[in-house]
């Protein structure tokens, strides 16, 4: 099972009110970047210090991190980390610890596009002992991007919702989300939750359907306790359970995050996602993806052929996490330890399947030319 | 959380041979039927006495024991039971508590069919005295005919894998199954799981893909136990994994079981199998369901507004048991307390998604006359 390599470095109640959290944030009095371990939450909420590459890239493995823009994010600071460790370091040592970094997850697009623009600005500072700063800044710049981005998409996300409530007369409206693509995913607002909390704050009616999504449970884990703070009506509900509440007319749109979309609108999030997308699609429902273009790789068309899925240890579906009844934060053994499992962590759901894409510049169907006209300078890197 | 009613029978270390196991016997000594308490597997083997039909049906709702067939085979028990009680009881008694027996679990087609079975051949008998041994031979009718049913399924099953082995030069056919429809759901063979230990009997290479089955993780506790004992290649996955395996051809084919379906081949099964039914569609693999004609209920026809989905406890989502490093069988809480849960047990899949019902007469297409040209004498009830 999974142990700590480092001891957490304080232990806090939870909080009651979380409005002025944020799931990484730079320390000025311990020059680090800080992060929660989220693997402790919604029981626990353990803050974690991150002091060399090597803490980085354990806490995005171990996912004390996660979420595409987050993991982006961590990455940045990891550059950072790298410096803080040897200031005098070459561009070529530098370069190698980016490599590091950016290895610690194949899945995730923004991992290697947030430890790249960080690398970038270091290597255009000339005097070595002021890349530092220019990492750190850089870093800042980033998470304050993501956070900004998120406002965006939950601006722009929100008009689907305004939409489907009008047509029910203000009748709640029933949004199902897989996994957690929230505030703890990304920085503020979250993606697919930026629609919800900003429906929410101007009034509209809505409850939400959170599939718990094995094994890591981040949506009962997470995206639960993240609603409930913000006093959002929500239901916990398995996996297995979506396509039945279809079929019942109990689900009236559905919004899903991304680790990495294709140039193409194909979306590789969350194992699971393809058979909600699936459900949707053979009762007539939206599905919308909400991601800001840090996760679109623009390199790529075919996501099923071309993005690789990281497989996991199999533990994490043998071992359940929970309180027992002590209300120690204790793991469970469900099968039998002699059967195999595997544990691949993400699908991919292919564009045809998507109503449409939710980004900080605005919604757009899942196609390369839809895609292009929201961001026409990615048109030279056809 | 669940609490044990009465206190287990015996608790015996785990069979490594268990062939000569059912999930219910009847005990000629203690004159009553017992059962395996599946809540406990695949960590305690525990058995249960059937003292009262207040024990039946807590047995049945509690989940002691589950699957139709099973069900089928307990509820008919239970009117042995209650004539064990009363065994002067008029008619009048023992339809109210055949009434009883009925309503234990609402989804399950069998229950009422096996205790109306039992009943029957009771209030034919005008003897009172002669009536308990009357309910005991019907019930233990019940069980030989559904053992019965499951060898023809396993064999009628077998032609399918057969073909696929041949097609695929003799390498491994890789089967999905979801929840449990092994001989712990039936009385031996199993419905979904009859094909594979026929096939893997007659030496044809096979791997299971088992999905856990949240909430109650009836395929990672009961079905990876049953392969694994019987020494068939499984690997267990998260009920969310099936669609990315069936994208990258590692899928050939998906049998399930079902707890009702109707004359027109909509099947009830374990909420999530409409989801790998979609998937199976969109990929182009069959998707098989086995079971005994004790299933098909020949009152209707639309599964998704006629079957009542049974809705049960959200603890069931909220708490995880499971083996602590202790070695203890405990329950661990896994959201936050605060955040409801919805529990819907069953959901329907379509007939248009099911490739085949392989039945105890042989395999036909799920449409209301194919499945009426295996059972003609049914034609009567249209």
């Amino acid at each position: 099972m999974m142990t700590d390599k480092f001891q957490p470095m304080e232990e806090i109640k939870m909080l009651v009110d979380n409005q002025q959290m944020r799931p990484i944030w730079f320390d000025g009095e311990k020059k680090i970047a800080r992060v929660i371990d989220q693997r402790m939450l919604p029981h626990k909420l353990v803050i974690a210090d991150l002091n060399t590459v090597d803490d980085v890239i354990y806490a995005i493995q171990e996912m004390f991190v996660r979420g595409a823009p987050l993991i982006g994010a961590t990455g940045a600071f990891g550059v950072y980390t790298a410096l803080l460790q040897n200031q005098t370091c070459t561009s070529e040592d530098l370069v190698r610890e980016c490599n590091r970094l950016k290895s610690a997850r194949p899945t995730a697009v923004n991992l290697a596009w947030g430890v790249d623009r960080v690398l970038e600005a270091c290597l255009n500072v000339n005097v070595p002992a002021d890349r530092l700063n220019a990492a750190r800044n850089e870093a800042l710049a980033i998470v304050e991007d993501e956070a900004e981005n998120c406002r965006q998409i939950g601006l722009h996300g929100l008009s689907i919702i305004q939409e489907i409530s009008r047509k029910k007369g203000g009748a709640p409206v029933n949004i199902l989300t897989h996994c957690n693509a929230g505030w703890l995913a990304c920085i503020e607002y979250g993606t697919a939750t930026a629609p919800m909390y900003t429906a929410f704050d101007q009034k509209i009616d809505i409850h939400v359907w959170v599939d718990e999504t094995r094994p890591l449970n981040q949506g009962s884990r997470l995206t639960a306790w993240e609603l409930g703070k913000h006093g959002i009506n929500h239901t916990i509900i398995t996996d297995n359970a979506g396509g039945h509440l279809m079929q019942h007319g109990m689900v009236d749109l559905v919004i899903v995050g991304t680790d990495r979309t294709t140039r193409s609108g194909d979306v590789a999030n969350k194992i699971g996602t393809y058979l909600k997308a699936l459900a949707a699609k053979d009762n007539n429902l939206p599905f919308y993806v909400a991601l800001p273009s840090s996760t679109i790789d623009w390199e790529i068309d075919n996501g099923i052929t071309d993005i690789p899925i990281e497989e996991r240890d199999p533990e994490e579906i043998q071992y359940v996490q929970g309180l027992d009844q002590a209300g120690n934060l204790v793991k469970v053994l469900v099968p039998p330890l002699s059967s195999p499992a595997a544990n691949h962590a993400f699908d991919v759901t292919p564009a045809r399947l998507v109503t449409g894409l939710i980004t900080e510049r605005g919604i757009c169907r899942a196609t390369r030319e839809d895609i292009l006209a929201l961001f026409p300078e990615k048109r030279a890197t056809k």
